[in-house]
């Protein structure tokens, strides 16, 4: 039998002694850390952990763990959180026409790799342009949507959202920019995926532009969604080498095997509780 | 006993029948083809060639050869040149305090793998700043440069690359922008090597820029100098994997790796005649 | 309208006068060639090359082309071949329980990145392993397999790849070690995927054996299959970086997008005419 | 100022309670952690750690805190070893004809990247061998062998190890196999470059065993001299893309480039006490 094991991550400003408190605390607690990670931001002065834990035997309920460790959190003044890491995310996928990364995502999570349930597939496309995929069980949403009627959209995706308890949104080549007010709603729980290693060629068309520009390697950039298009919180970035035989085809080709490790691996860090917000940027605690 | 070979590079518009064009007249001329790469540019109907070849035994004298290929290149409006290998082309190298670059290629070019002549080492710092460095025959030049003598310096070296018959400038991180005079006076013959991945964080520091940003993977890129500022057609350019660990003096030094392997390929394809421009952009035949 | 267009490939002896000969003949059957590609190998002495080009108006029929050519082909001593670019190779799948790459090459089939049709997909499992994967109206063949009836199941593939008029083979993880036999009468044109960055780790639990030995980077070998178990000619390869963390299940996962992209090079690169044999090693004229 | 920090090391058998007491007995010491990382080998039940630390206002003595460590290290069983950070260890490198590998090292041990002192650079060629090299104060060492007096050259090694209070030894491309008796006195201290990625073409001229096998990358293995030829634990690995076009000489020369920034990983990691062994295995907590 494999023990219950739980996730406990933590950003606080940085001082001497949260290791020793957090350690002993769980310690005490009877519990057994299996694998730890810090980071001190120097510049900003923040601190970061990553700690995986399990109960040991005689240990204290999970429940009366998290309760007490308040007290330890509000000594440092710590964003924290313990997670089951049995227990599944609820993961929203959006998509359009484009589904390389959505056949890849649920590929990957029938295999168990991405440790989650898929609470809805939302397109603004008809069920038909996914013929070939099996989405199972999944309840799959068209919203369309135009120019007038974004807002509207958006709303109807708020409340699927709220009504499907979803944990983390996930812009599989969505092709569509979320709204200010939706992207503040969704801020560190909605990662998009964009065909270019950013910052270079933000928004439309990112093939097009790297072969007008004649660059020699092309990316893709997962990140948080926010307000700022392109700007948010990057979380993986890849890149292949091309040449100038690529013609913009061959990049949008050749391209779309880095958009799906990339978001992938994004999501899977995300599940796992790997990735810490830090101001614009991200704590990633890699495997 | 290794004859004599030789490389044809040409460009000009497509149209069917240059490939036999130039493979019978070599034939005809009593040469033999070792290794030819061509690329059809379809968007610009443009046509790129690099071919190389030896003499066999009977063959025309090289003189005769290049003579007489100019009505083959009238016929089609070639921009050409066929440069025997064993001539080593004249590279002056200018460098600033950062020298590991500088380092990098004396010692490429000390193994043979650099096929050039160093027509002159040319700094804005003393040769004291480069103690441990053997330039050894290699004439050196201090060439201080302010603000305000930006114009005279930079016609000292413009004088200097007349009188050694410098065929290449390669600006080894030599940090300062060159006059839009001096860039188009050296265009196609002047490569620059930036520390970042183009067209991500143009101008200064672009790995403080790498840092705020909170990239993943950091580059480097060569390219052809032009009048407008890291804007000029790429020739190389490589990333590495970074972390939020990664503070900027980290990234100086893991970037330094980068752009000496970056810097060092794009010299060689163009010592190789295996770089043609296409515009703002290059067409690079690699091995 | 794009116009129809060949790919020819071939290889020979060394001599002057082939690329010459070749770009010659076309030129004057009223072709045009849209890319060329050549590789003199100075050890063996043999010439490999690999010519697009699509006919321009009052050309030859292609046949004609084509039964001309051997007069060229017969001069220099060819192995030669021409195939229309449009006409689809049929392409028979074998896979075993994994099915990461299966699921893979049928995606890209769908979306046209493999220009292929698949002739079968043949298992030693039941249907239902595959239950989520959409073969469309691909004909599925259960053949299983023990230690005693392997050459009567061989039989049966063999049959189905005559009865089906199959060109290439692919062993998408198949995991059953081809007889002898089989592997000649394949000879060029069965593609394996090894899951280990080869020559290390032959043969059975290649991560297994990555994991004992402690290795920074695991990879992927897509090579021909022969008699030697491992040893074929090899395609494409492609690693990724692992660490101490990393315990087998996770090399297995890490593993899978290796294999995957790394076969599906190889059958592309085998689809598009790029691979040619030389000897037990391989000429692959990347685009 | 920056204040003086410390690295803390430390293997044990695995066990609760670890962190916890590590961590406070640090923080009762009046030192505050800065880095921390840690990892559980599951299959062997061992326990590894290094932590970064420096000392508070009011701290103990350095002396004193590596004094009472003993008690902890003793109620766990640990291997373990705390060093000044700005300590330099004492590094003797052994070179033959090839020098890549030397020059670069030294290069970065002038500009600081290698926190290093070069106790002496011994080698098997005459001074001369390197005359574009700048040793400055370096001892160097001309140490001459045959078949017949191995024996005698290594115990002359030896002695100036032990005479010049060597911590480290690296074969920079020494080309000598050391003796098992020799291999055995510098077990986890002496670092060798094999030119290949291993285990694949293990022993004597492994590009040329890589272009006969036709593989498609090339790679570099940085590991633990072991009494096996080639077996011990491994540090860092990369690989760089070769083609059919990549004679023996080509593979030589992208060789030099992955072999000298594999080598200076190894030994920078090595340096700055990330690397700890695990059996024929190593744990390596990058940056």
């Amino acid at each position: 039998m494999i023990s219950q094991t739980f996730v406990l991550t933590l950003s606080c400003p940085n001082r001497p002694g949260i290791v020793a408190a957090v350690a002993t605390y769980l310690y005490e607690s009877g519990c057994n850390i299996l694998d730890a990670q810090q980071f001190d931001d120097v510049p900003t002065d923040a601190f970061f952990m990553r700690v995986v834990f399990n109960r040991l035997d005689g240990a204290r309920a999970i429940s009366v763990i998290m309760e007490r460790f308040t007290e330890v959190a509000e000594r440092f003044g710590m964003d924290w959180s313990i997670r089951d890491r049995a227990e599944r995310r609820r993961v929203m996928l959006l998509a359009s026409k484009t589904d390389h990364c959505l056949a890849d995502l649920l590929y990957r999570w029938r295999t168990g790799e991405l440790h989650m349930e898929v609470s809805a597939i939302v397109s603004n496309h008809h069920r038909d342009v996914y013929g070939h995929l099996d989405f199972g069980d999944i309840p799959f949403h068209h919203l369309p949507v135009t120019r007038n009627t974004r807002l509207q959209q958006e709303s109807r995706i708020w409340n699927l959202i709220c009504d499907t308890n979803t944990d983390l949104v996930v812009l599989a080549r969505y092709m569509q920019i979320l709204s200010d007010g939706l992207a503040a709603k969704l801020a560190g729980r909605a990662i998009n995926i964009h065909h270019s290693f950013l910052p270079g060629f933000k928004g439309a068309k990112p093939y097009h532009q790297a072969f007008n520009r004649g660059v020699k390697l092309i990316g893709a950039t997962a990140h948080y969604v926010t307000s700022e298009l392109d700007e948010g919180p990057i979380i993986e970035q890849d890149v292949e080498v091309i040449s100038h035989r690529d013609m913009p085809d061959d990049l949008i080709r050749k391209g779309r095997d880095i958009e799906r490790r990339v978001l992938a691996r994004a999501v899977r860090h995300h599940l796992e509780g790997r990735v810490i917000l830090n101001g614009h940027k991200s704590v990633v605690f890699t495997d």
